[in-house]
């Protein structure tokens, strides 16, 4: 199976994601691709790669960019030459296309996931599940980080169902630990989008551990968080950003002085590991699960090293059959699918 | 004016919360409380108190509290005799007694402040305005931090025109930044509550400035943040998980090794002030601001530092007599409000 990735998407685009697609194919040699992206830019590029590499590599040009101030169903809808909707048509017509790529406009690669590629039926509204690792080495999933920030209850609850099964096959989970993400931890808590969701979730077969406050984001003691969008949203990227500022301040602390510089020294390895951990483009991209073919969404600011290993973690993911498991699960567990 | 303390609420009550007024009288010596709290323990803990200190604390008793895991309106209908309602009546009735502060349950204070206090005229709820430190010395607000988990555009219109005249009269800047908090910065993003207070924001007389995303909280670039209260919360208590997470990871990495202690005395001083940054037991407490006295929740770990601290800042706000220049606001500005 192809991964089809969208040359032109994210702040570094063309280059940066051209660069990592060719560090993704020479890691795994397994790995075939289809490029999408201008012809210009793709021919020229081409002609500088090994020669071994190339037949893995097929080409699919597409002259338009959706870029992130348009409006994106506006934009999937106009642009059909572009990089997200060629690419999105890609997957849905051929069988050997399994999964999309893109570090473009959020807005757009998810709408053009929808309107492109479909739903798996019984699905009814696909989730952006942002994976993070927690301080206890583990990993933990946010689902929904940010594609549905308007939820009716089912949504939730059906995002549950799809990261349970995503948890249980991809990162091989027997039972994952799945919290509501809500102001306080006893039942009866929240907005009444989350009050409603409770109550479905407890009937789940699932491994549901009721509400989780947002300081347990990283602890550790829950795989997977249930969100609306928003919220979700607001947690991953309030605790990004606490990272990022918190790292700063140790940058300084250390720079500011000999006795910092000194410090920092010895203590090198360490904050290196917890800068890593903290450092968002370090993970692949977020995968936006219960379209018919795998979505993956890179961040915008992705570089070659992200892209490649959000390729290579695609490939992975696209091995496990994910889709056949979100499709019997929902159709089977959720009665409000049907 | 003197301020009403609630001695039952949070996890280290009585003791911490008593141990941390008498710290506050002794701070300031303009300070008035009523301690609001079981007879048998303020009479015996009154004992051992400085007499000069004594003259300006009153007692009011009430024998009953209300726990975290009650129902917020049912408790406060019900145990009319807990620290929660006496010391609002207490706000409500008199006119020497110019706040209330409690480390009690958030849900019955709130809701005690907003059916026995009661609400400026004009104001349709009141805020949980948090204060956290940036990482260029200021500070920012997030308003609503909790309160308000189902909100109308409305309430995050007049939350911003509230926390305006917070930020200008308390904290003294003069044209502070306001800032919508969004899943992006481009104006049309959003959920449906997000894009119509969008408009709204834009129309007021404040100094709005977009949309700003999760990642900018602590980086000094806004001063006020409009949420609705469980996005709100999410920013708020996501910012400190990965404080503390983050914390947690760098004392391992110092007392894992030799090195690392090493590395540690090096760093000692710097590493205490992010430690005390990140810390939000360090900060007193969230005004709940639109209601017709001040009301101040403090965390419901306080220990008697933050409570003294919490304490001291209630009555430096009530210096500035904010509820009449939030009055005026709401009245003047907010069409909606009349």
């Amino acid at each position: 199976m192809k991964i089809v990735l969208d040359i032109y998407g994210g702040d570094n685009a063309p280059d940066a994601i051209f660069d990592g697609a060719i560090e993704a194919l020479k890691e795994n040699d397994k790995i075939e691709l289809v490029l999408v992206g201008k012809q210009e830019y793709l021919t020229r590029r081409m002609e500088s790669v090994d020669e071994n590499l190339k037949s893995r590599i097929e080409l699919a040009f597409a002259e338009e960019v959706i870029e992130n101030e348009e409006h994106p169903s506006t934009a999937v809808r106009r642009k059909l030459n572009s990089s997200i909707v060629v690419g999105c048509d890609l997957c849905k017509t051929r069988d050997d296309c399994g999964a999309f790529v893109s570090a473009g406009s959020s807005g757009a690669v998810l709408t053009g996931a929808l309107l492109k590629i479909g739903r798996i039926k019984g699905v009814l509204r696909p989730t952006l599940i942002s994976t993070f690792p927690t301080v206890v080495g583990g990993k933990v999933l946010l689902a929904d980080s940010g594609a549905n920030v308007d939820c009716k209850p089912e949504y939730l609850k059906q995002f549950a169902i799809i990261a349970n099964e995503y948890a249980k096959h991809h990162l091989g989970l027997e039972k994952p630990r799945v919290g509501l993400l809500n102001v306080g931890v006893e039942p009866g808590k929240g907005n009444e989008v989350a009050k409603a969701v409770y109550e479905m979730l407890k009937e789940l077969p699932i491994n549901f551990i009721g509400n989780v406050e947002a300081r347990e984001y990283l602890s550790g003691n829950v795989d997977i968080i249930i969100s609306d969008g928003f919220a979700g949203n607001m947690l991953m990227k309030g605790t990004e950003g606490a990272g990022m500022h918190i790292m700063k301040m140790i940058k300084e602390a250390i720079y500011g002085s000999t006795r910092g510089k000194i410090g920092g020294l010895f203590l090198k390895k360490p904050m290196m590991k917890i800068k890593n951990m903290m450092d968002y483009s370090n993970y692949g991209g977020a995968n936006f699960l219960g379209c018919s073919k795998l979505v993956v969404k890179c961040h915008g600011s992705s570089k070659p090293r992200s892209i490649k290993l959000a390729i290579i973690e695609t490939y992975n993911t696209m091995l496990k059959n994910i889709q056949t498991y979100i499709d019997k699960a929902i159709n089977e567990v959720d009665i409000s699918a049907n």
